[in-house]
């Protein structure tokens, strides 16, 4: 999507070929800086410190990392030691394991001469590839956003509340969730979107907020608490948010505070909707509250923050008294039960194992 | 109730008799720090500053600068000035006209010579009503505590979530939805706190995590996001929280993203409380969504916050991008329906017109 009013993507090749630029994440919103991969150590860094995240995104990097490894040694042992040495960087990314299985395959029964190049045809077909599915999630769920433009009536915004940032940032384009939005907005409709802050990593405020002020999406950032106040005053026409892992049945893994806005939806009468791509789908669990394992992160990110200082400046602050203990979940699980539908990159489906059947049979 | 192991008002006479002194509520959770009032501007600086805050010490404090005030000069021209002075302070708080009111109809027909000393005679039992209200408050909430620990079982925790501070720090001392939890962890239960952040001003992280850390409750802040997973989980026996005003009906006015954790309550059957003080039952409205006035507070407690960098100094950032606006909603409305009951100084009432009117028939 836009950055500066170019169209910009989270991971590119250099325009001199040897190389691959991303977008250092970790300066974000503060900064908009660009890094230089040029080895392997270069990718598994980037991923591991996060300057990308995003498990799409982090999928990318790591077959465009393959290509580095090989461009330097393309022997058996070290396409064994890349792809080690990648999986170490993120250790719970499915997304990560299945890229560079990916590439493996592709690769080992070639020639090592060969490697490389066949690892960078990967690494562009994996890019596209991602925002083809994407674009698909958009299309898929623009009419809901039309449908609701036309009930609204001219000249009045649509208001879409997100949760977290399942945007471009977190692919390669385009984004899961961000898709409906950009697809309606780029079409022309009145979107307004209420990006939830998502405490406590803030990525609503950080890059979800960023992203859509480049782009040009009217929106308003607002604490996570605010959401069920909007849609008790008719302030939420939609809500739409990302998944990490959805169940054969429906249940919606997402950041933490998501089955929250999803109560609120119901309550209010407020469609609820997640943008799932079929990579997202776990078809071997149905039950997510019960079976979904919860990752309980550093309690640091809770009790400290980052932000600009007046003078530009970045700093750390806590905000919780010293001696007072914090806990992190960071994630929760919606049941299909609050949820409206799933925005898929092959339609909407119903949240429930005969809805994703009927759009999956396979 | 207890700080640095001795027993702590939010307000009290100084040792020498010649001022009142208060917690400057505004360098809190970092540094405990007295403030001294020897004056009638002393005290409007503390309540307009927020030195002082939550309704029942607002009030506290006004009648404490009216003795101030009338100590120097108890002309009726000082008494009506020193009155209109603290009214302006924070114009929207209730309980300050109320109390300011009570304090000019108390003195106003006396000779001046007295009227010192009755505005003091007056402050101390204001505050000690004050104190007498919320231990009701909490002989009330006792048996629900009490109730839980028994089913429970010996040696199992009793896990309470509150949402913002409705504690000894917002009141003279003990607090309101911290009543029945300084009552049963002071009765010897096995209480732990779930506090919530609050966002945007986190006010649980800052204050309610430091009244239960100096008063030795054992407790852990989350993210406000957190407490829908942790019902899923079972890991929340009751919420008990404060509210700004109730309505007859039982419709609960509290700080914004109150209502998703009663809406997450009642998804769980988990009960949801609210510590209502009979002061802050408004009986002219029933319906609290439709007919209870929102404040719609400054995008810069959203955009910016403050916290204490490692070297002790407070400092404020930026946690959104330059250029994105916020919108920051200050309260929400529970409706009575998701409202297990309203803990008063009278007792437990149901959330209904009918359950208020049985205890306050009046």
């Amino acid at each position: 999507m836009n950055v500066l009013g170019r169209p910009t993507r989270t991971i590119w090749p250099s325009p001199d070929g040897a190389a691959v630029e991303i977008i250092d994440q970790t300066r974000l919103p503060h900064a908009f800086v660009t890094a230089r991969l040029s080895s392997l150590s270069d990718a598994a860094h980037a991923i591991s410190a996060m300057l990308v995240r995003g498990a799409p995104l982090i999928g990318a990097t790591a077959v465009w990392g393959m290509w580095l490894a090989l461009r330097a040694d393309a022997s058996d042992a070290a396409l064994a030691g890349a792809h080690a040495t990648l999986l170490a960087t993120r250790p719970t990314a499915v997304n990560l394991r299945w890229a560079l299985d990916r590439v493996r395959a592709r690769v080992a029964p070639l020639p090592p001469a060969r490697r490389a190049d066949a690892a960078r045809a990967l690494a562009v077909a994996v890019c596209d590839e991602d925002v083809a599915l994407n674009r698909a999630i958009g299309k898929a769920g623009l009419p809901l956003l039309q449908a609701i433009a036309a009930r609204r009536g001219a000249g009045q915004r649509v208001n879409v509340l997100t949760h977290c940032n399942a945007g471009w940032l977190a692919t390669v384009d385009v984004g899961t969730a961000t898709a409906p939005i950009y697809a309606a907005h780029d079409a022309g409709l009145p979107i307004h979107v209420w990006v939830d802050e998502t405490r406590p990593r803030n990525q609503g405020a950080s890059l979800t907020a960023w992203e859509l002020l480049n782009h040009g999406v009217p929106h308003t950032v607002i604490a996570d608490n605010a959401g069920g106040h909007l849609m008790q005053h008719g302030q939420v026409d939609i809500v739409i948010v990302g998944t990490d892992r959805t169940t054969a049945a429906g249940d919606v893994c997402n950041k933490i505070g998501t089955y929250l806005k999803a109560l609120a939806a119901r309550d209010n009468g407020v469609p609820f909707y997640a943008a799932v791509p079929s990579p997202s789908l776990d078809w071997t669990i149905r039950d997510g509250v019960r079976e979904i394992p919860i990752e309980e992160r550093s309690a640091r990110e809770v009790t400290h923050l980052s932000g600009r200082r007046a003078d530009g400046t970045i700093e750390t602050v806590g905000v919780v008294p010293e001696g007072s203990p914090a806990a992190n979940p960071a994630f929760d699980v919606t049941p299909a039960r609050l949820v409206t539908g799933l925005i898929t990159e092959r339609g909407v489906a119903e949240a429930s194992a005969t809805g994703l059947r009927r759009l999956f049979p396979e």
